[in-house]
């Protein structure tokens, strides 16, 4: 099957140069605050999303280095099928993410729950529309059980140098 | 900045070859199956999602021609900013579907909620998790007015030719 070749509508800016107390999902961390920079031909297409309270963020884990097929996610030390867990080791690398949408101006979406390294190269962006994306009877396999009771586990923040 | 290259893991088998009776969105049609058909290699990827009840499928809009800054979305008249409506006409024709796990077969996924095309080339899957993808106190832009008072617009469902 043909290759697919994609071009980056922009940058992700965000205080995470590292993975320290970077949160493994942005839900996790609402205090920090990133910036989508679009490059300015594409200004015209965030019309509207200023309406929006949620953003679905696509974009490429260009950190990561390592394509595996079974990994441990962040979470246990089980291992899993890579389409099971949401690691960045994954095939085509790539990373989507709700965020909240702060402002908008210009060619910049201002947003919080940030959980991407500064730099990541942005695909796309698309309004969250709770019509579609929210789900209700949902399991979710080998997390539920570090979610029950509502708790929310001690592993949400990576931290490693 | 620099182009990102993909290879397809497999590709989406689905019966909806024109979009004729087609959803807008997979929730609006619960009734039709569709198929992950993943390169062999790709199999043991699979391990573990099976015990999930939805995935996000993400896919290359193959069929889109056009690359559109601003656009009509399907349910209304008005324009938008690409950003802000979930037409397949975008930089970079990334489509991303949430849909419902009904049986995974050695490297084939068969899933409800279809709202692609036959044939599409399949980029990623990723567990749908409940902790991290569902959103409350949601706003939805132009679309609320659609759906106010927990109504189903008439035109959620692609008719043609």
């Amino acid at each position: 099957m043909n290759r697919i070749e994609l071009q980056p509508i922009g940058k992700i800016e965000t205080p995470y140069n590292k993975a320290i107390k970077m949160p493994i999902q942005g839900r996790f961390e609402d205090g920090v605050i990133g910036c989508c920079h679009l490059f300015s031909k594409f200004e015209k297409g965030l019309a509207g999303l200023e309406k929006f309270s949620h953003a679905i963020l696509i974009y490429q884990f260009h950190k990561s280095e390592t394509e595996k097929i079974e990994a441990r996610p962040f979470l246990e030390n089980q291992t899993h099928g890579i389409f099971a867990i949401r690691s960045p080791n994954r095939p085509n690398r790539i990373g989507i993410s709700i965020v909240k949408i702060k402002e908008i101006k210009k060619n910049k979406l201002f947003f919080t729950e940030v959980d991407m390294f500064n730099g990541s190269p942005l695909i796309d962006i698309k309004p969250f529309v709770k019509h579609f994306d929210n789900r209700e009877n949902v399991k979710s396999g080998w997390l539920d059980k570090h979610f029950k009771n509502g708790n929310i586990p001690n592993k949400t923040i990576i931290n490693k140098e």
